[in-house]
This record gives structure tokens, C-alpha cells and sequence, in this order.
């Protein structure tokens, strides 16, 4: 049957000829997306279409490469993990690393001053494949940005609905998102003693705290990075913190904190965001976490991560982790401007394949109501001799704008084509004969009740609407 | 503004610093796609995702590159246009060069024995760019293939019908759908005296006929290609006709042809051709040209080709030419199987960029009611202090799913507000000040009649959707 290829579209199955030669498989960390696969992302991704909608933006789309010099200097160690194409005679390109560098890259080439751009494709890095946890070298990013010179926080307020928007419509269960400052992370770094040309690599060190034990994190500080063990202990204080507005406002009257004015511009803002979100009416699920730091070296102001907290596991490899992040960037649209001219960039990324991996499973384990086509009727014939009868009614069908589909075959058997019918759960099934021909009618069957009614041909188009309607 | 960005995002403008160090700009033979030229895309797209749908076709998607192996040996001449990537350490990867060998490489891979899918993606080629005439390096392609052993041209009915039913939908204009068949052109280079290693050269050499005057051809046949003067003038005789169904006859008598197996085949597969398109009732586009071969090596059987005939031109650039193309290839699958068992597969693949361009010319000369946003209500705030006024109205808005925005700015003009929702087509404004507030009221106000109306808070989502229903 047409419904029996491998809905998963392995990626390991090697068909290694006998000569040896030949291996049949994908590249390293990339894989196929079967029939199945691609309807439960239709389905994802049409949720957070719906929500970019409802905000406003605008599409966009850039070269899957870029001049490599466009990349250069903006992704710190992971630059290393950069896909470069061969120099056949040419311009030297590499692979995008995100999406976000092209978007700099276009606003700045366009002069643009302000823009709400959305933008959905797939980015490459050479990492480690951890594929059973859905890490891949080719995967999608979701991503949202807004660009401008704006009063602050209003749209990093509308970042955090955004998020709160798309995971609360894809109902995958309980989530929270965190958010902090690279402000306040500065100002506890500058308080704690930590030289401003280490204040990067610490921060770095600190986005490991969602995966590592503070011992493990507090000896990369002292024995990697060289801290003083007394400056990585001070910080080990405030890293660990997490609360809700309560907290803010506790530590903005901390001892130490309150002479920094990068960490008050840090507290204000946040403030300000929690009141904004409150308005917007998505504040529940925010939480203030002082451990949150984010890996990439451009975020200059509040940052953001969403996770899954319901337990929501990869099979036996564990919680789900971290499901969208972004964070505010003021500083690298100017790295491509000639003058420097800078637009300042709020912004925010899907890790949209865990997403996928999740509603998946969600929705395999509710029910099996997802399928890989949408066809509505399938017409079949009783008899042999009835191929052009059935390509007729096809042809009348499809005119009308409904989805049929019919056998490739002459004479295919009565039975062959209503378990197709059932297998593929194609909703209706338009039955003639040789009879059925003559008297100019057609038999309507429900594939699940199996119901048949006869009716008239002229009568087919409408007929098969009012019960689709119905179902 | 908001929409003050440079829809067209030119791809040319070069912002070489002062340093002269950094050419701000796309690799070449690419470019950037702005929010409107994405909205005419997504239209597009959905014309062609709901006939993909209507015949039933599932979507599968593979990875941007491949192993070089699997791309080796299937373009002829064509493959030093293939981009590959650098040697990192690992596996030798290339870009991909359409979507049809990736297919077959899927098909073999995951043992499929038939499927019905559709790929829309972009592939890579190293070309000499022709951006004005819309050929870029890289590109959409937009292929409906279908995988399988079924009775004779029965997919390939449906594949014409496809391309009829797409065509019609967008409403371009005239257009012709060539076809022709491998087997007849095999037949008549057997019959003239071609040496059959010399078939697929030969075929490539008439492949050029639409674009080069039959003297051309005959030129590369004979001083390229060393076929004899004589032989070229009687394959002339046959690859300059066209007609319909009465050529069909009428070759298939033609003394020479009489004898050649090959040929009769093919012709017994378009008659049955012509016939089922009739009963699908895609038939009055046909057209038999026997000048049509298509560049590609794999074709086996049936190959066709859709071109507008009304005179759509890029600009000065001259006619459009094809739109649309495929045929039957049934050996394809079987070059990447072990044991060489094959999948007969016939399918097709739309210019689709020249599709985009066509309907965007249309669409901007008829009228001009695509917008990059979908934007329905915009929030204005008549006074000062009322950001939070204005958030709390997005998130009842958003909350009941429609889509609104509001000003970045906590204390916006007010004339600014209701130029940006006239500006961007906003159909309905939602304007409150602190009166408003206070009696729990907001005006409604119809962006291109201005005419305005007080309702209650709690009815605004409900007057939105019916205000939103009239429109």
C-alpha cells in the first residue's frame, strides 16, 4: 500500500553494496523527516505562524551561506563548529550558524531603522550529534526579533508573551521562563571583584550552572579562567538565587549590589519588565534567575530561556531542558555598519525541533488523529473496464476543491481499495460500478460506519460537503 | 515607521567601510527576500501546498547537502555546477542540486516500494547568475513526484493534471503544456542512424531548441558531436514538428518510425496519455512537440513541459519560458539500491521563482491589497501615561486571537498611531485615553471610513470579530 514506507525515514539504515563501495546513508548529525514526521511539524509550526501573525511581523528570508567574514567574530569558541564550503574560484562562504547574524547582517545592509521580522530555517553547526536527544548538525530555528529604537522594555515585554503565547497554545504542559540581566550579571561580576576582560568568559562559564553542579562551574572560574577562589565563592552567592519580584528588590538593596549602577540599570529594567507582563497578562510564569546567562558572547541587556518543568522527558535521556531563549542585543547590527550606526535588537529563538519531538509524543500518546495527507474522498470502482469513469470523477472532484484521491491501477479489486481507504483513514469513499455509471449515480460510503447512501452524480460535489461538514 | 525598510532587500548595495576591508553584501547569485516579496510567496506556496494536498501527496525533507557520492554521476555535464563543501574532518559533503536524487536516494534507502510525496526546498548551483532574468544559484524547487509499479500513465495523467490545476489557480495567463516522450525521440535518432551511445548527447543537443534556431543544433550535432550532415537533416525533419493528437497518428505511419519498436511505445503511451488527461479534464493545454527532450540523463518514458504563451515577459528581459517540468525516470532509484531493484517514478518540479515573479507582477499591477503583515486591530493610546492601558488591551486582543499591535513608545502621538495603522492597511484601530478608561469604554475606529464607535470594554472582542466578518 502507498502508506507503507517507514514513516520514521531512518537515517542509519546503510545499504552497503557488495562491492563495498557505496554507503547509503545522510551526512553525519543529519537525517531524514518522513510523511508522519512533517505533518506533526506542519502542525507546530502553524501554531507559532499564528502567533507571529498575531504580533504583527513581517517574513524574511537570507542565503542558506554567507561570506565568512560576515560570521567571523561573533560566535566566540563555537566558531570553530562553523561550516565552511570549498573555495572553488570564488567568494569564501560558510554555512549559517544561526539566524541571527543574518538578520544583523540584512538590517544593517538595508539601512533599516526599525522592523519585526520572523524567520524560520534551518542552521548548521559541526558539534557532536546527540541524536536520541535531538541534537543534530542540521536543525530548524524559529526565530523572532525586534528591531529599534524604542521605549525600554516594551518590546522585550512582547518577547515574553510571545513565548508564553506559543507554549501555552501547543499545550506540552507546565513551563517557566526565566529571565535575568547581562547588566546585573556585570554588576555582580564587577562587585565580586572579576576584571571587566574576564567578565565574558566568566559569564560563560555561568550558563553551564543548567547542566553542571556549582562545584564543577565554580572550578572552571578558578582553574580555566583563573579566579580567585574567594571571587568565584562570591559569586557562587548570587548565581544560585532564583524568586520572583521579590527577590529583585531584595537585591537590589544587597549591601554590595547597591553601588553598581550597572546591576540597578539591570534591576529597573526587570522591574519594568514584571509590570509589563502583568499588563499583558503573561507575568505568571516568570521566574528571576540569577544562574541564567546564555552562551552567546552578543546579548548586551535582559535575557530569557523557557523550559519545559512537567517532566516532559526524551524518552530514557531525560528532561526536555530548554525550549526557546533570547535575549536583547543592542550592539551587533553596528558590527556590520560602516559608521557604526547601531539598531538597537530584542529577540528570541524556538528550539523548535525538541518542540517537535514533544508534541509528538503528545500527540501519539492522546490519540492517532494525525495524518500524513488530508485526502477526503477516495473513489473507487466496482468493476473492470473503469478507469476513465474514475479519472472522470476525480477530475469532477478536484474541480470542486475537494481532496481525491483514486488507485493507479486499471482494475485494482474492490477490497484492495476500501482497506486503502481505511488504512490511510481517507474519510469517504465515492463507489461506482458499471450499474452506477448507467443510472448516473454514485454510492457515498462513511468509512467508519461504512454507511452507503446513493445519490445522484450531479448531486456528488454538494453531497460530499454537507458530510465532511458533518464529520 | 515601522514599514520603512527596503522591501525589495537589493542584495547589491555594498557598504564598503572606509577601511575598505569589509563588502557588506549576499554571496553572489544570491539575495535577501524582504517581508513583501514573502507575502506574494507564501501566497503562492498555499495555491500549490492545496494541490499537493488535493491529490493526496505526503511531504518528506531531506538535508541540505549529501554525501558527494550520492550526487556523483547523475548531472553529466552539469555537475561541475555542483557547490561543494570543505574538508573539515569527516564525511565529503556537497550541496544539493535539485530534489530529485535526494529523493531517489530516500526512496532506496527506506525501501519504499511507492509513495506519493512533495519537497519543497532550496537547491544550489554553481551557474553563471542571470538575476534579472530571475536565475539564481540558489533557488526554490517545487517537485510532486510519484514512486511506484502502477499501470501505464495513470500517474502520468495526473501529473499534467497537476500542473493544469496549479497553473489555472494562480491565474498567469495562457499556457501550453508540451509533452513528448523518450522512447519516440530514441526511436526516430535509432531510425536516422544515430549510434545508440550517441542517443543521450544528441537528445541534449535538441534539448536547446527552444532557445537556439534548429541551424544551431544541427551545427552542434554535426561539428560537436560528429553525427553525419544527413542524419542531423532527417532527425531535423522530426524534432521540428508539433501538434495534437492528430500528429500522434499520424507518426505513428510514418514510414521510418513504422519499424521502431521504441517509437510505437511511446506513442501508444501518449495516446493513452491524451486520453486520460481528457477524462481528468486537463486535456486543452496538450500540445505533442516533438522538438521537447528535457536536459536531464535519467529520463526514461514520458517527459513534459509547461510554458506561458501569453506574453508574460521579465520586464524587457524577454518571455518567461518554462514554469514548470518533469517526466517519467525509472531507473533513477535503482542506481542506489544494492541490488539494483528498482522503483519506477515519474513527477515534476515548478520554476517556482519564476512563478513568485509572475504573480508578483500581476498582483502589483492589478491591485495592491497583499500586505507583509495581517495585522486587524491597532491599539492607540490617546494621552500620555497609558502604556499599561495599551498592554492590557493587546492581551485581551491576543488572548481571543486576534491579531493586534501596539506603539514601542510609552508616550506616542497620536496622529503618528493612526498614520502607522493607515500606513500598514490596519483595518480597525481600538483608541482609548483616560476617559475611556475610566467608563471601562474604547472607541473603534474604521481605518479607511474613520468612522468611529464607543462600545463596552467587554465588548470589544466580539464587535472586533464582527467588524472584522463586514470587511
Amino acid at each position: 500500500s502507498k502508506g507503507s514506507q517507514n514513516e520514521k525515514g531512518g537515517s542509519q539504515s546503510k545499504g552497503k553494496g557488495k562491492s563495498g563501495k557505496f554507503v547509503l546513508k545522510t551526512p553525519k548529525g543529519t537525517r531524514d523527516y518522513g510523511p508522519m514526521e512533517m505533518a506533526y511539524r506542519r502542525e507546530v509550526f502553524n501554531v507559532i505562524y499564528s502567533v507571529f501573525h498575531m504580533h504583527g511581523a513581517v517574513q524574511i528570508e537570507t542565503p542558506v551561506f554567507e561570506l565568512k567574514d560576515v560570521l567571523t567574530g561573533k560566535y566566540g569558541e563555537d566558531s570553530k563548529l562553523i561550516y565552511d564550503l570549498e573555495d572553488q574560484g570564488g567568494e569564501i562562504l560558510s554555512l549559517r550558524y544561526d539566524l541571527t547574524v543574518p538578520f544583523a547582517r540584512y538590517v544593517a545592509m538595508n539601512k533599516i531603522d526599525n522592523i519585526k521580522r520572523y524567520h524560520v530555517a534551518r542552521v548548521y553547526r559541526r558539534d557532536s550529534p546527540a541524536m536520541t536527544r535531538g541534537r543534530y548538525r542540521e536543525f530548524y530555528q524559529c526565530d523572532f526579533d525586534i528591531a529599534g529604537q524604542f521605549d525600554a522594555m516594551i518590546p522585550d515585554a512582547e518577547c515574553v508573551q510571545l513565548v508564553h503565547q506559543v507554549l501555552s497554545k501547543l499545550g506540552l504542559g507546565e513551563f517557566t521562563i526565566k529571565i535575568n540581566h547581562r547588566k546585573i550579571l556585570d554588576g555582580v561580576f564587577g562587585s565580586c571583584g572579576v576584571p571587566s576582560e574576564k567578565f565574558r568568559p566568566i559569564c560563560s562559564a555561568v550558563d553551564k550552572l543548567d547542566k553542571s553542579p556549582w562545584e564543577e562551574v565554580r572550578k572552571e572560574m578558578v582553574d580555566e579562567k583563573g579566579l580567585d577562589e574567594e571571587v568565584a565563592d562570591k559569586i557562587g552567592n548570587y548565581v544560585k538565587l532564583s524568586g520572583r519580584e521579590e527577590l529583585l528588590e531584595t537585591l537590589a538593596n544587597d549591601e554590595l549590589l547597591k553601588s553598581s549602577p550597572s546591576a540597578q540599570a539591570g534591576f529597573a529594567d526587570l522591574k519594568l519588565l514584571f509590570q509589563y507582563c502583568k499588563s499583558l497578562g503573561c507575568a505568571e510564569h516568570l521566574v528571576f534567575d540569577m544562574g541564567l546567562a546564555r552562551g552567546l558572547d552578543y546579548y548586551t541587556g535582559v535575557i530569557y530561556e523557557a523550559v519545559l518543568t512537567a517532566g516532559q522527558n526524551f524518552g530514557e535521556e531525560g528532561p526536555v531542558g530548554s525550549v526557546a531563549g533570547g535575549g536583547r542585543y543592542d550592539g551587533l547590527v553596528g558590527m556590520f555598519d560602516p559608521k557604526k550606526k547601531t539598531v538597537p535588537c530584542v529577540g528570541l529563538s524556538f528550539g523548535i525541533e525538541r518542540l517537535f519531538t514533544i508534541y509528538e509524543q503528545k500527540m501519539r500518546a492522546e490519540s492517532n488523529k494525525v495524518r500524513a495527507t488530508q485526502t477526503e474522498v477516495f473513489v473507487v470502482t466496482a468493476c473492470k473496464g473503469m478507469v476513465h469513469e474514475r479519472l472522470k470523477l476525480l477530475g469532477l472532484l478536484h474541480e470542486a476543491g475537494i481532496k481525491a484521491e483514486g488507485s493507479y491501477k486499471n482494475n485494482p479489486k474492490i477490497l484492495n481499495q476500501l482497506q486503502y481507504a481505511e488504512d490511510n483513514k481517507i474519510p469517504l469513499v465515492a463507489l461506482i460500478g458499471e450499474s452506477e455509471v448507467e443510472a448516473g449515480v454514485v454510492k457515498i460510503r462513511d468509512t467508519v460506519t461504512r454507511e452507503e447512501t446513493t445519490i445522484k452524480r450531479e448531486e456528488l460535489v454538494e453531497t460530499v460537503r454537507q458530510k465532511l461538514g458533518g464529520l
